[in-house]
């Protein structure tokens, strides 16, 4: 007879198991077993197996919907600093040159990052966490690259590592020293190559030896890093054996992704201007689309990511919300599955894929976490929903019943 | 020496007070004082009068800034049944017509709000009601127009009421029957003329005789009431006393707001489709415009409501979320600053004047609330922002740290 650690019943399931060929993996009138922290068993409640019925806290859902927790598979939540001023001067038509005349722009957060302290970074990050927590987030991918030097990029992985071992929320860090070039290298003559030189010389060796990173990323881009510049990164990232993503093809096509895809990426990130050979190069390599509809709200794009290209060649498409202070203020999850639908005209159950299955497969973790099977951790969530399409379609009534984190029930008014 | 029952100190105001030329009629290093529930001294901190220091209990704002509370002057939020499931066939690529054939659309809202009993509607609205509490409202306007018969109308009225009385927040009840014409009259040669007859000689009497409505709105336009079945509505509404508003110029320009100007409306509101005369009609006769960025992100809208001319002739311009199931799935008033600001481009003080004093305009109640002033009532809310540009600029931490509801100190984990 199996010894549970906690059973749940009179439940509907969105597993996200691809093998389930129902719509999100569904399973009705279910129940599902949690046994140290892993999920034991998953399936029909009229086939649960025998069990020590007296020795088995036991959860009544009423009939509501159990999905994955969600994963928030790129952000930028470690800053100091608002750009609200710079927001307001442009909206009253001061012009974006003398925003940066006055140090608007990235340089702004990235000066009132390097400035904070520790404590204080985490204090901000911690707020953020649980506004994403709350809405039944339990997996957050947080990158650097606010520092643009070795003390203040190895301070904000620092800070997004201890953010994760004290909250329930799993954090994966991301060293995104390639953001920008900094305001020291920025008017050298091969300033960017130099500054390429020092991240990959000085700054990757650390990151890796202080194990603060599980990934790499780089900005590629007309206006930041060249496809050179990010091969260079990239490649030295993968020699001390980290995996790498990429920022692509967010304003123009620099052949980005293509890299990305010949190099082994997990993910390639924003992708307005992927093109067909771009999607087929990751489809073929595996390498996850992410789209990030936050920021094409926020920066009023015209340009939609390429939605039906990668459903023909059926590439994992991820939403993410680029929480950051420039360019994607929105620190929800949930909302970005409303933008996703709305904006980018994704299904309700692609949307849902992209923060569960898919946003693990981003991150390298889809062997643990992302879809509701036996032997994966036990990361859940009850919702107060009639059916999975109502977490996409309505926003505002957080719908979170409870999350279950590795098999613990999280107080939902922390 | 004055006798206070709470002190505020070492805050920001931004008082919204239009004598105060300061953008947002801010005061610096303020001081907010209330009495019997109202605002009873507001103004610098270091020219606070003597007052009884031993016997009034002192808030300390340590630096961060106070509003007026939001008011929500425009939503549908009193209603029943979800429209995930059409969302979910549209994005799966159902036409609207097979929807439509399958009782989709408004009709299967209006089924479902008939069907639910007043306790359901009740516990409904709480919920979206509470979502819009925590952040920092405390006045929201409801529609009816659900119902399209007597009896759900005036239960839609009267849960809404209810909803004011056991709620800290205040409502206001609009009667919109003329939001769509019910199934009963829809395939009669007349029939639209027939229910608007049915309006002012059944519903109207009946809804003023109970006092459930504050004000009386209709939907003017192509697919709904033409020009003639408005002015009737709002012609009998005000032989009834109440107030008046309207839904115009969303999906084209009826003149709509021309009537409603003439007429003496309080607001008009959605108005994309609005023109200069319209504009300079609605000017004249003080009516607010209304703009609603929730249903025009999520319908896709492409034509801009007429800021500039709305600038240029000083309308007060109003931002609300105009939540409902069909056209703005979206219960919050913050997100909607961020909307106005970023699809609308207005500036953070417009967005915020849209939800504070221009919205207790368009209800009427701009004596009463919307901006900090002496004998006021004390609705005021505390944030954790350094400006308030903050509320626009970025959405998903709560920055609500305290509501004061005509004075109570609301708790914040209710
Ligand atoms: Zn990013
Ligand atoms: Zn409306």
């Amino acid at each position: 007879m199996p010894q549970w650690d906690q059973l749940w019943i009179d439940v509907n399931i969105a597993t996200m198991n691809a093998d389930n060929e129902q719509p999100y993996g569904a399973i009705h009138q279910a129940a599902i077993a949690v046994k140290d922290g892993k999920i034991a068993w998953v399936g029909k409640q009229d086939e649960l197996p025998e069990f020590d019925a007296l020795d088995t806290p036991i959860y009544k859902g009423h009939g509501k919907w159990i999905t994955p927790s969600l994963i928030d598979a790129h952000t930028h939540l470690v800053f100091a600093g608002s750009r609200a001023n710079e927001f307001e001067q442009r909206l009253n038509g001061v012009s974006y040159e003398e925003i940066a005349r006055q140090g608007g722009g990235i340089i702004s957060t990235v000066n009132a990052t390097r400035q904070a302290s520790e404590a204080e970074l985490f204090e901000l990050g911690r707020k953020r966490l649980n506004a994403l927590a709350k809405e039944g987030v339990t997996t957050v991918e947080i990158k650097s690259g606010y520092g643009l030097d070795l003390d203040t990029e190895t301070k904000m992985l620092k800070v997004a590592r201890e953010l994760g071992k004290h909250h329930h929320v799993d954090v994966q860090t991301t060293f995104l020293g390639a953001h920008a070039i900094p305001p020291e290298y920025k008017n050298k003559e091969n300033g960017a190559d130099e500054y390429v030189d020092y991240i990959i010389n000085d700054m990757l060796p650390q990151v890796a030896k202080q194990e603060l990173a599980d990934a790499v990323d780089v900005f590629c881009e007309s206006i930041a890093f060249n496809l050179e510049q990010t091969e260079k990164v990239l490649t030295a990232a993968k020699q001390h054996g980290l995996k790498i993503k990429l920022h692509s093809e967010q304003l123009t096509n620099q052949g980005g992704s293509e890299l990305a895809a010949k190099l082994g990426a997990l993910s390639v990130d924003h992708i307005e201007y992927l093109d067909e050979s771009g999607v087929k190069a990751i489809a073929e390599s595996g390498t996850c689309a992410t789209v990030l509809p936050g920021a094409f709200y926020f920066l009023r794009e015209t340009q939609l990511p390429p939605i039906e290209l990668l459903r023909k060649h059926n590439v994992p498409m991820v939403v993410a919300s680029d929480f950051n202070p420039g360019s994607s203020p929105l620190c929800s999850t949930l909302l970005m599955l409303n933008m996703a639908c709305t904006l980018f005209k994704l299904t309700p159950e692609e949307a849902l894929k992209g923060t569960t299955t898919n946003a693990a497969k981003a991150l390298g973790i889809d062997d643990k976490v992302g879809s509701i099977e036996v032997g994966k951790q036990a990361d859940f969530c009850l919702w107060d929903i009639q059916s999975p399409a109502e977490l996409s379609y309505s926003y505002g009534v957080n719908p979170c019943l409870q999350v279950v984190k590795a098999g613990q029930l999280i107080s939902m008014n922390s």
